[in-house]
């Protein structure tokens, strides 16, 4: 009967590019990470990506072009997209993908 | 390169207990609902279903009792768990739940 505050997870949050898992459903995890500066260009051969904005404003950028997204704003990676997030200022983003999708791609 | 503004989505809802797929990964679906009054008690009994509120607050009975929830908190409904949610006021929320799973529960 624990609820799960997303703002005491931001706050917990002190390094980017390091997921915490929040919940797993199926074969999928919904995780909180923090995005600050750019993350190297990666690829999930097999695995979707999709990322949810809680707080701040984060790019990410795709060999077709780069996604500006604000608080309440979401972008689905699709599986074999090259790409790569980042912020100017540290943000938090909830993340939803397969369990075993790997933080630095394939 | 669609992005996914939710605050459209939160605008498009008109009614509740009317879930809308916003993506599927793996076998998870990430759905956006209104929530208004109270729903009926159900069981999922074989689904987890994750709420997370976006705008507006819920409450989540049980029979362990209620959680409140508030914007940016979130809740982990295990199945086999009987559940019902309500408010007050038009909410919304995102659900994290196996694609499978009936609003209505089993």
């Amino acid at each position: 009967m624990q609820k799960i505050n997303f703002h005491d997870v931001i706050d917990s949050i002190k390094d980017p590019w390091e997921p915490i898992d929040i919940a797993f459903v199926s074969d999928a995890a919904l995780r909180v990470a923090m995005i600050h500066g750019a993350y190297d260009w990666h690829i999930h051969r097999l695995e979707d990506e999709l990322f949810f904005v809680l707080k701040g404003k984060i790019y990410i950028d795709t060999e077709q072009g780069t996604i500006e997204l604000n608080e309440l704003e979401g972008f689905l990676v699709k599986k074999g997209i090259r790409h790569r997030s980042r912020s100017d200022a540290p943000a938090w983003v909830l993340l939803f993908e397969p369990k075993e999708t790997k933080t630095k791609g394939d």
